[in-house]
């Protein structure tokens, strides 16, 4: 169930004392190889974290032999001395492997503006490289050692025809993927070249990740990595592979929204209709970011007026005389107006659906996210994270 | 204190029973002149309640006699039966004044997607025309009759050189102004023709309203109305005569805040060194909007990691080893990191300034907002509205 699923990948997870809590804070995989193709994706937030800029210049090359994970501390908004801790970290790890730094990607996340503490990091390291296995024990400490506000690991595999893609993620707050979420480890032991896995995950990504939305906070940190060690021998169709990898991150995000914080309710917005694919994303993101949506929701009250509102808040085009909203399959708003009573519409259950239509183009796009609850207040305002 | 200052002026507000609750709920204010000068401003919403849509055109001529606005339900996605609605109310309103009902703005306010009770409503519009007075009682009848959420009502006045400016104003949540907040109506004496008045209310909204963002949520009815009846016989200087309304926008504005659903903090967000205004402006909302650090102002916490975040996705140019963050008046961001203990920022009283310069332009705006908190959640989640 991880990323030591595939073959030719071995990881370990470690507390090295970055955390004060003691829990679990460092995750080291490595890539046998033989292959060593890696593809990765970024946040698109204009303050990037000093990992995010690292590996960035690592993917560049398109291969990786090793990518080191923290929780306990973004490295964001650390300036050029954050900068030199994550290329320090990347060193340690190559120098305790035998490999190069510039075959090391960096990934961080936690509070945004602490430095890191390198003595404690790199200690970490050098312990994690001593536990590496290729185990599901194993990948699972690797899965564990990247949460930070997740109450459990989120891990994923599927495979076909003799090759098998396996992957890890954590985000439950400040999460609104563009182009990656939080933190997300792929890997795979399929026969790809570079660009076959670029376009690959690109397209998984933007299919999955992009469309979770818990509350519009796109971190400093979001990275996806997908690392292929080609140990399978096997070289998939490019449309095979995609569809599986896009499984696996699907998995992913569905386990990224079920424990969201705060969360009581998993909200699927569909909007149809809209003029392009584009346009659709935004006014289903519009809906998904609204607070007065999603406290309805929390408050299961079929409140479309609400709905009504933040699409049109949306910079997507329509005519308000043609709108359609329906809700947990109650079709509560007709051609703009009250048409089904909404209190048909029963919200008790955990599962919300809002499909909207625009009736304005073929333009579709769905949005996963949550609700607004005392939990997620509760939890957002008790302690810096 | 109200619309009724001016002279010129004569309000009423009455309980119709569009209301459950019995409390006031429709609002009348009359023009005796000499002059019936108009101008206005109504949502960007793409879905705009009928009443808008009715109001927009009525205040193409520049001509308003009479204002009637009534709580309890905004005829908002209400069709062509809505927008009938609110034709009869004005044709109703007219033949009980014995004006025209292309000179009756009409505004609504409540929960969208329901019908208004048009027997009540009409009939409250009789009461309410045999109660018109020019008292500062009437005005602050008239003022309260607009509340929904608003636990006070909202008034200001102020005056120069024997002419004199008014308005009341409501909304608590789903307030996010954009050309205007949920409903205001200025008054004045004032000698303007209708050009000057509408120069002056957009200069002024722009400078007041528009920078108020409680919820990011746009109404569907926003409408700031100015009516002048020329009484004092006085002609101001325009920029006179701008820079008093500004000032009475702006203490609107500041009850708005201070009454705004759930609010334990009052913060003023101001961003500066943007390229442009405009881009500043969107960069304040951006952190204005953001639950991570609406939450963080709630739990009375300087984490200014998440304002660099919030303002890393806003669509605004510059660059992060250039951004400085000042919270409460403690350089806590300085080039992009950590610089003072962010612990030496007390956030726990009620006032939270936050400073933001990117360095990229002369571009600055200020927008205030509140935290989100538990209050906020609770009242939105509790009932539909």
């Amino acid at each position: 169930m991880s990323v030591t699923a595939p073959k030719g990948f071995r990881a370990a997870g470690v507390a090295a004392g970055i955390k004060d809590s003691g829990n679990k804070d460092l995750t080291l995989v490595v890539n046998d190889g033989p292959l060593d193709v890696a593809a990765g994706v970024f946040t698109r937030n204009k303050v990037k974290a000093a990992p995010v800029l690292w590996s960035r210049q690592v993917l560049q090359t398109g291969r990786v032999r090793a990518a080191v994970l923290n929780s306990g501390g973004a490295n964001a908004c650390t300036g050029p001395e954050g900068f030199q801790d994550t290329h320090a970290t990347a060193e340690h790890v190559a120098s305790v492997l035998g490999v190069g730094a510039v075959e090391v990607a960096v990934c961080s996340t936690g509070l945004i503006g602490a430095r890191l503490p390198m003595d404690r990091l790199t200690e970490g390291v050098t312990t994690a490289a001593g536990r590496l296995d290729s185990s599901a024990e194993a990948g699972l400490d690797a899965a564990e050692a990247v949460m930070t506000t997740d109450t459990v690991p989120k891990q994923a595999q599927a495979g076909t025809n003799g090759w098998t893609i396996g992957g890890f993620a954590k985000g439950a707050g400040m999460c609104a993927p563009n182009m990656a979420t939080m933190l997300s480890l792929l890997t795979t032991d399929a026969v790809l070249d570079q660009a076959q896995a670029d376009a690959a995950l690109r397209q998984a990504v933007d299919a999955t990740f992009n469309t979770l939305d818990i509350d519009g906070g796109t971190s400093t940190n979001d990275t996806v990595l997908l690392l292929c060690s080609g140990a399978s021998g096997t070289a998939p169709d490019q449309d095979e592979f995609t569809a599986l990898l896009t499984t696996v991150c699907r998995d992913l995000v569905e386990q990224l929204q079920a424990d969201a914080e705060g969360v009581t309710k998993h909200v699927t917005i569909t909007v149809r209709g809209a003029a392009t694919d584009h346009e659709a994303l935004l006014a289903a993101k519009a809906v998904a970011e609204d607070n007065l949506c999603k406290t309805a929701f929390f408050g299961s009250d079929p409140n479309w007026g609400r709905v009504a509102m933040a699409v049109g808040n949306a910079p997507t085009d329509f005519d308000q005389s043609k709108l359609d909203i329906t809700i947990n399959g109650v079709e509560v708003c007709l051609a703009g107006t009250a048409a089904e009573d909404r209190h048909k519409a029963d919200l008790s259950g955990k599962d919300i659906t809002v499909e909207v239509d625009l009736h304005a183009g073929d333009g579709k796009a769905t949005v996963l996210t949550t609700d607004l609850s005392h939990s997620y207040v509760e939890e957002n305002s008790a302690y810096s994270s």
